[in-house]
C-alpha cells in the first residue's frame, strides 16, 4: 500500500457528497494467472487513465454496464478509453436479470460482430450483477480477454470484484456457471456511490461486516465506527473504510485463490444467505439483506459452540440498526432443501462457517441436521414476530 | 515416457483390427494450473482404471458422450466409473451441433438436477466436439470441476484432447467461447478406433501430418511409413504413430501453455480451414479434411518463400493420397472475410504460418492481401478442376 494525497476536483455535476477527498491507495492481488492492480479512493478513476492508456491503445474496448449506472455514472468513463481504436457499449440488463446464459450469449455475438477479437478489452462498469458477468463475458470470448473492474457498487468494490469470481446463474443454481478470471486493475472510487441507493449502501456494507468479523478484528472496529455512514450512503466513511476492507479481501484471496479452504470463510452467513435469496425467487431480499439475515443465523447456532458473547452482541449491535426487508415466506425445510442444493456443498454434505469472536472463524463446522432445523424453525418464527431472543 | 509392455486381451466382441497390442507409453503435460497424465496405448483403458478408481471413489461422476460412441464403445467404460457413488450419463448431440451454448446451458442444468456439485467428476468420452464441450461443461460448472478425456477419434486422441483448449461455437465463430482447461487424465487407447469411420481417420491423419511438418521431422517420416495404414483405419498403425505424435504435441503446449506465440505454429494450414469449414456450414468438410487442403495452399504461398521443394513433394504426395471431397463453393472474397473474423485473429490483421522444410514453420508471415486474393482464386479454380501446378 503506497498512500499518496492528491489534490481534490469536486466535480459541481455531482452531489456534495461525491468531493470527499483522500489519499490514493494501491494494492496488488497475486494470483496463480499473475496480479491485479487495485486502485482505491476518491480519483482513483482519473489515476487510473494514464495507467490504462497503454492497455486499450489502438484496441477495441467493450464497455459492459446498464442503464441507471451509464445515466448517473456514464460521463466518468469516456477518459479511460481515449486511446481505443473503438469503444463498443454492450448494456446489461439491470439487476441479477443480467446474469443469465442467453444474455451472455447475446453479447458475445455483439463482441463477436463488432469485431472482437483475442486481443481485444473489456471494462466492466457496475454492480456485482455487471461484474460477474463481465468476468464471465471476458473469460470465455475466444478463451479469455483482459478486462478490468470499475465496480460502481458499496458491494462490488469492497467484496465482488476482488478475487476473480465470475460467472452467471442457472434458473436452479445461483453463480452455478462461471470461472476463475482475475481481472487487470480493479479500480474502487468512492466518488461513483454517490448515485447509490440507500439499500445498496446497507448490502456492501454488511459485506464489510462480514470479512471484519471473519477476519480483521482491526477493521471491525473501524467498520463500527463509521457504520453509520456506512449504512447512509456518506461517500466520506467509504472512503474510510474500503482500503481495509479490500486489504482484507486481498488476503484472504491470495492464500487460497480457488477457494479450496482458506478462502471458505468468506462463506460466513452466505449458507443460509443463498437459500434465502433463492426462496425469495432473488426479488424479495437484497444478497447483503440476506446476508446480514444469515450472519445473525450463524451467531445463533455459534452461541452453543463458544462464541464470545461480546463478539455476538457487537454484531447484532451493528446489524440490529439496519431496516431490513421481511423474510421471504418460506418454511425451514425448504429452506434446508435449498442450502443442500448450493454450490458451495460439497457431495460430503452441509458444513457451516461460523463466529468464534470478532476477527476469528471456524471453518466446516458439522452441525446436526436436527439442530438446523429446530434452531431454523425458531429463527423464523423469531423474525417474523419481530422479537429478538438475545443468546 | 515410460514404456511397458502388457499383455494383450484381444476382444472377441470387437473387430479384430483391436486386436493390436503394444507398450504402454505415459507422459506428463505440465501446465501453469498443474500436470496432465497421458496414457497412449492398446489397454490404456484398462490400466487408468486402478489409477482412477481414487480419482472417483464416492462420487458423482457425469460420462459425457454421443449416442453413436455409447453404441460401439460404451461397454468399455463401466470399470472406469465401479468405485463411484453414482455415474451419471450426459448425451450430447452428435457433431459439430453439440458445441453450442443451449445445448451447455441443457446439460449444466442436468448436472445441478442430478446433484452435481464442485467436487464431482465428468469423463468427456468421445471425439473432438464431446472433448470441446465436456471440457467446457467441467470447466465453469461450479468455476470448474476436475474431468478425464477419452477421446474415440484418432483427431482428438492425437490432438483435440491434448492442450487443455475447450469451448463452443457461436453462429458466427467456431470455438468463439471458452477456456484453457487441462483435464485429469487423457486416456488415448486406439483400440477404440476399430469402429471410426474411415473418413475420420483420415482426418486425424492429417492433423498428425500437420505437426509433424510444423514441428517434427523424425515423426514425419514415421507418418509416411505408416499413412497407409492411418488413412485406411488400421489400429496397429495408430498405435505406432500416437505416442510420438502426442508427444509432439505436448512440448509445444507445455512451450506456450495459452497460446501466445509457439503454439500458434499448430495453426499451420488452420487459416483456411476454418473459412473452408463455415463457408460449408461446417457440413460439406470435417475439419481434418479442410485441414488438409489449408496445407495445401500453405504449401503454395509457401513456396515463392523459401519452401524447400523436396518438402512440398512429400506433403502432396501424401495428401494426393486421400480422396478429399470438393470444396464448398465459395468465392474468394468470402472465404477471404471468413479469414479476417477468425477467433485466431489479431486485431492487427491476417497472418500466416508457412512451412519452411519439414519440421519447421515460420510464424506470423505477413503476406500481401493481393497475393492471397491472387493465389486464392488461382488455388480454387485448380482444386475445382482437378488440375494440380506442380510448384
Amino acid at each position: 500500500m503506497t498512500p499518496r494525497r492528491r489534490p481534490t476536483t469536486p466535480d459541481p455535476a455531482h452531489h456534495e457528497n461525491s468531493e470527499a477527498a483522500g489519499p490514493l491507495h494501491e494494492l496488488t492481488l497475486r494470483h496463480p494467472a499473475g496480479s491485479t492492480e487495485v486502485l482505491i479512493g476518491p480519483e482513483a478513476l482519473e489515476t487510473v487513465v494514464s495507467r490504462l492508456t497503454p492497455w486499450v491503445a489502438g484496441r477495441t474496448v467493450f464497455i459492459l454496464s446498464s442503464a441507471p449506472v451509464l445515466e448517473h455514472q456514464g460521463e466518468r468513463l469516456p477518459p479511460l478509453t481515449q486511446a481505443a481504436a473503438r469503444t463498443v457499449t454492450l448494456e446489461a440488463p439491470d439487476g441479477e436479470a443480467a446474469k443469465r446464459l442467453p444474455v451472455a450469449e447475446g453479447l458475445w455475438e455483439q463482441m463477436l460482430a463488432t469485431g472482437g477479437k483475442r486481443d481485444s478489452r473489456l471494462i466492466a462498469f457496475g454492480g456485482g450483477t455487471v461484474g460477474d458477468l463481465g468476468g464471465f463475458l471476458a473469460g470465455c470470448f475466444t478463451r479469455g480477454i483482459d478486462y478490468v473492474q470499475v465496480p460502481t457498487t458499496l458491494l462490488a468494490q469492497a467484496d465482488a470484484a476482488i478475487g476473480g469470481k465470475t460467472g452467471v446463474d442457472l434458473p436452479a443454481g445461483k453463480n452455478a456457471i462461471g470461472l476463475f478470471h482475475h481481472p487487470h486493475t480493479v479500480v474502487a472510487d468512492p466518488r461513483v456511490l454517490a448515485t447509490l441507493p440507500l439499500a445498496e449502501w446497507r448490502c456492501g456494507a454488511v459485506e464489510i461486516l462480514k470479512i471484519a468479523l471473519a477476519d480483521d478484528a482491526e477493521l471491525f472496529t473501524r467498520v463500527e465506527e463509521f457504520w453509520d455512514g456506512l449504512t447512509r450512503g456518506n461517500v466520506a466513511a467509504a472512503a474510510a473504510v474500503l482500503p481495509e476492507a479490500i486489504a482484507a479481501k486481498v488476503r484472504v484471496v491470495e492464500a487460497d485463490p480457488e477457494e479450496g479452504d482458506r478462502r471458505r470463510i468468506l462463506n460466513l452467513g452466505h449458507t443460509l444467505a443463498h437459500a434465502l435469496e433463492a426462496a425469495g425467487d432473488y426479488r424479495r431480499l437484497r444478497h447483503g439483506e440476506a446476508v446480514a439475515y444469515g450472519l445473525l443465523f450463524a451467531l445463533r447456532l455459534a452461541a452453543r459452540r463458544g462464541l464470545d458473547a461480546d463478539a455476538a452482541r457487537r454484531v447484532r449491535h451493528l446489524l440490529g440498526a439496519l431496516e431490513l426487508p421481511p423474510l421471504p415466506d418460506a418454511p425451514a425445510e425448504r429452506l434446508i432443501e435449498l442450502m443442500r442444493s448450493d454450490k458451495k456443498a460439497r457431495e460430503s454434505g452441509l458444513t457451516w462457517v461460523l463466529p468464534r469472536t470478532v476477527g476469528a472463524v471456524d471453518v466446516a463446522v458439522p452441525v446436526p441436521e436436527v439442530e438446523i432445523q429446530q434452531e431454523l424453525q425458531a429463527f423464523l418464527a423469531e423474525q417474523t414476530s419481530g422479537v429478538h431472543e438475545e443468546p
